[in-house]
């Protein structure tokens, strides 16, 4: 998508041919910088810090930080380490475990001498088939949007959306927002409510800029706001992301998002996850108690970022003195409150059976 | 309630017999200062701008301003107008229009020279009333936290609570924190999960700040958090305040609180409201589509204030620059999801017939 007039994906290989490039997410909405990835340290320090974030934009850069590792020791034993290292920076997301598994499964059989070159082969790949699947999702999304729009007749088509699920959080295109991108560009008018998304502010930082960067009219609103919103019939849809869906169809994402989910159930508002089939973790039913929860510092609920008045970025201390704070990272939203997943393949319900239907190859395999 | 071990309410006459102090809110936590109010305009001032915030110090600070205003004229006209500026400076309470109907009552009566002596006595008796009625919700909720530490065995019991409802928000006490405080007196260990409150952040600001200076363990959590919580049994009950509350018991409360809700009753966890009776409406039935919701400035939502590493409070920009944004100030949660409303008279259903039995005096008056 464009910053500024010009086309960015949130990660490439530089021109030296082996640098990885990003878009440090950290920096935004303040400030628009480039960080260079020039080691496996590197790469896991910017999944951890969250320089990169997103389910889908985590795996591949977690695919090339093993690029990264690979060009200094393509052993085994250094691509077994760094499978590790890397798969340990986050715990919730699932992409990066099925990102590192399918680099491992294509680069065991490879020696050692090809590995890096093969590494990068297909860590490119994975980001263009990532900017494939998030086109596939913004296309059967889009529809959605339009059946909303002909509901909605002269009015614009309300949209709100938790955290960031745009093309900051894949390669391109985005997850949850693809669908408006595709829409907007059908000429359907779309305006979205963004949730701030505390701690970490995705929202009102990435979210917003997204769509201010790309003209789709929006909103900032608290995450406190959305069940007045929908009880006033100011929501036509809600669609998020997911870090890790279940084979039954629960989804993990950024906490505050089963509130969403429960406010929409209890208004009639259609309530839409959109995923690339990478989030999906088919050795798991049951998503609160198998979706292993982030705990992060407390310090990004009592400390916050911001410009000051002279333009410089600066942390101030936003809570009382002394007080201790919990930071849950995600939650889980259940399958029974969710209208239906957004997937490459189409739309099907949240269940065993409507993800069976979509991903036959995958149907036998939930656990018991 | 103490603050460094010395003994405030939040709204006093000071030593010369006249002017109004307060504690000047939003400067907490960073700052414990005292405003002095000596005119309406300060009255009116220190309401709308959140000075003095709370349904039931709103409403006392309404009373002082209608003193201060008839120390300058106490004719018909001047009151009637003081009335009307004090009563447009917050819409969802319905605490100020009460207390200045009360004050109205008793003053028509009394000749103009003597209605500047019978202001301040009918508001500080109003101050009094509000701490006794107070320590009684304080009493009654305190059996609910013993029953759950019965429940919980040797464990804390768990409480979470949105916005602030303590003594900040009243003249002492407070109502949704009275019955917290009642049972730490009594021996009762009691834990509570403090809603930062987004966008005034009076969870992480005022009730962190009241617990801390109090002694009782908390834990400060986004908005989002409370929902992932409940799904995982770490939260034994909600107690939340209101603004107003309906015969039949919808009750408006600060912007999420229909969220938090929802959340405590998908998961059977007990959801409490305490209430003076002062907030009930008894014209209203339909909390959602009869209670005016405050809407503020948006800037209140894209800007934070905060201590910067030198000591300073310092606001920060912390959206994308050039988006807008919405900012409701409070939401309805209809009777069905409140397992029972904590009154200074006892503990009832949240229904016109669980109201009618506590306040009967009331009872045929509700609106059809």
């Amino acid at each position: 998508m464009k910053v500024n007039g010009r086309h960015y994906r949130t990660i490439w290989v530089a021109e030296d041919g082996w640098t990885v490039e990003i878009i440090d997410q950290t920096l935004l909405p303040h400030r628009f910088e480039i960080a260079r990835l020039t080691t496996l340290d590197d790469a896991a320090r910017a999944i951890r810090d969250m320089l990169v974030r997103g389910a889908p934009l985590v795996g591949v850069t977690a695919a090339y930080g093993l690029c990264l590792a690979l060009r200094c020791d393509a052993s085994d034993q250094a691509m077994d380490e760094a499978v590790q290292q890397l798969g340990a920076t986050r715990p919730t997301a699932v992409n990066l475990r099925n990102a590192l598994a399918d680099m491992v499964s294509v680069l065991r059989p490879v020696p050692p001498e090809e590995r890096s070159g093969a590494a990068y082969a297909r860590a490119a790949a994975m980001a263009d088939e990532d900017v494939a699947i998030s086109r596939r999702i913004g296309e059967h999304g889009a529809e959605l949007i339009r059946r909303a729009a002909l509901a909605a007749g002269s009015r614009r088509v309300n949209v709100l959306t938790h955290c960031n699920a745009g093309w900051l959080a894949t390669v391109d295109w985005g997850t949850a927002l693809a669908p408006i991108y595709v829409a907007d560009e059908q000429g359907v008018e779309v305006h979205v409510w963004v949730d701030e998304t505390r701690p970490r502010n995705q929202g009102a930082a990435l979210t917003a800029f997204e769509l201010g960067s790309h003209g789709i009219p929006h909103t900032i609103i608290v995450d406190n706001v959305g069940g007045h919103l929908m009880q006033h019939g100011l929501v036509d849809l809600c669609i998020v992301g997911t870090d890790r869906t279940t084979a039954s169809g629960d989804v993990a994402n950024k906490i505050g998002t089963y509130l969403k989910a429960l406010a929409a159930w209890d208004n009639g508002v259609p309530f839409y996850v959109a995923l690339p089939q990478t989030t999906i973790d088919w050795t798991l039913d049951d998503g609160v108690a198998g979706i292993p929860i982030e705990e992060r510092s407390g310090e990004e609920v009592t400390r916050m970022s911001g410009r000051a008045a002279d333009g410089s970025v600066v942390q101030v201390e936003i809570a009382a003195p002394g007080s201790p704070a919990a930071n849950y990272a995600f939650d889980v939203t259940p399958a029974r409150l969710i209208t239906g997943l957004i997937t490459d393949r189409g739309i099907c319900d949240a269940s065993a059976e409507g993800l069976a239907g979509l991903f036959p190859e995958h149907a036998s395999s939930p656990a018991e």
